[in-house]
């Protein structure tokens, strides 16, 4: 029988100790079977996690990744984690037991991604942009940041503290997946500068603010396709229009 | 202000990892003031974390002890913890939903001690007997035993769970108005005459199709401002092209 967390993608960005990515493969196998992805990691990091002693099943599938974008590809939901309160988020904030709650009801019917930062840093605002909403586990105000294991313990003991959710009836549309919804951000920034709405200058703010208000936008798979594929036409003409004036 | 856990100890019997030490001080440090005690630790392990760089306050103040009943001499109430279901227990066994809300009702009365074993062996007859009950964390049966600084952690956010923690008050936001929704339509419609995107015979069928899609976006009312501007500038774009063309 499939484990309530089987949708589940737990994926580290950028980990710095291998100690910490066997920690996190441990606590999964404790409570679940998410899929473990690392993206970015330091690379002894990631070897020697996985050559450790008694290294689980879980660490040894656990799949590489070049990009946040590529790891949650075949996702339909994405979560950052912060410690952090005060940190100006562009995304809506949930404490883990209201985010969780959320996070369980996705996951009956769409694989899900939560996304843990480095150890030193946390999640980038780029990493952060990929997000549709962000998890708080509350902490002291004295002492917000929690090691990456702890964390990652705490988030999947609250997901599986509840019983599962029985599966919703069927009728409920499906949401897009990750990758749909980057193809989209890509095709409406190019339709965007070939357009000059965009200053090439201020591009990459451009990008990251496009990417969150896509995600805001929780496009259904139906509406999403047909949305690529009205953006694809219109950059066609858009080039077709620089190119004939040329 | 005193945190709700100032009341506990939490008590780690013959710990044989300084990480696992440092780890557990950590978790006492994000979520409360619980203090750390320590009996017959492996020498070098203690002292190890107790040197180890930016040891918190939580772990200088560990106090050390040579056995589990000087351990918990000034405490009213002991709590044991295992990993393992089938263990012939002589004491009460609570999961932990319900067992830490009765160490909660304790606490806010007595001090109360939560005893963990080595990472090896757990928590022996020996130990044990000293406990009034005994915690369980729920976990799968393919693989029960958790990392000794994940199992603190996880307990310590049970008990602090249900703390009311203020969010940052960020205001939930406005949804667009359907006089912005509806420019957004008729601008993406013409976009989409534009570029040959939709048909002129079978126009009035696409405009309703997407009217309902722009609607089930939902979107923000700040979103819906910048995708206005987005498609105006794109027909601008659009239009001069053909313009020049001609």
């Amino acid at each position: 029988m499939k484990s309530s967390l089987h949708n589940l993608r737990v994926v580290l960005v950028a980990p710095r100790n291998p100690l910490n990515i066997g920690a996190v493969a441990r606590a999964i196998s404790n409570f679940g079977e998410a899929e473990l992805r690392v993206v970015n990691p330091y690379e002894v990091a990631f070897r020697d996690a996985k050559s450790a002693v008694g290294a689980s099943p879980v660490l040894a599938a656990a799949k590489e990744f070049g990009g946040v974008a590529e790891a949650v590809a075949d996702c339909a939901w994405v979560v950052g984690t912060t410690a952090v309160r005060h940190r100006q988020l562009q995304q809506p904030l949930k404490v883990l037991v209201q985010g969780a709650r959320a996070v369980r009801s996705k996951l009956a019917r769409s694989p899900v991604a939560i996304l843990f930062g480095s150890e030193k840093w946390g999640l980038s605002n780029d990493s952060l942009s990929h997000c549709h909403w962000v998890l708080h586990i509350p902490t002291r105000a004295e002492h917000q940041s929690m090691n990456l294991g702890q964390a990652v313990a705490v988030c999947l003991y609250e997901l599986v503290r509840a019983r599962p959710l029985p599966l919703p009836a069927s009728g409920q549309p499906n949401p897009a997946t990750l990758d749909v919804v980057e193809r989209i951000t890509s095709t409406l920034l190019t339709a965007l500068r070939s357009s000059e709405y965009i200053n090439p200058k201020t591009g990459q703010l451009a990008e990251e603010k496009l990417r969150r208000m896509i995600r805001r936008m929780a496009l259904e798979a139906a509406d999403a396709e047909v949305l690529l594929g009205m953006l694809h036409k219109i950059v066609w003409k858009l080039e077709r229009g620089e190119a004939k004036q040329q």
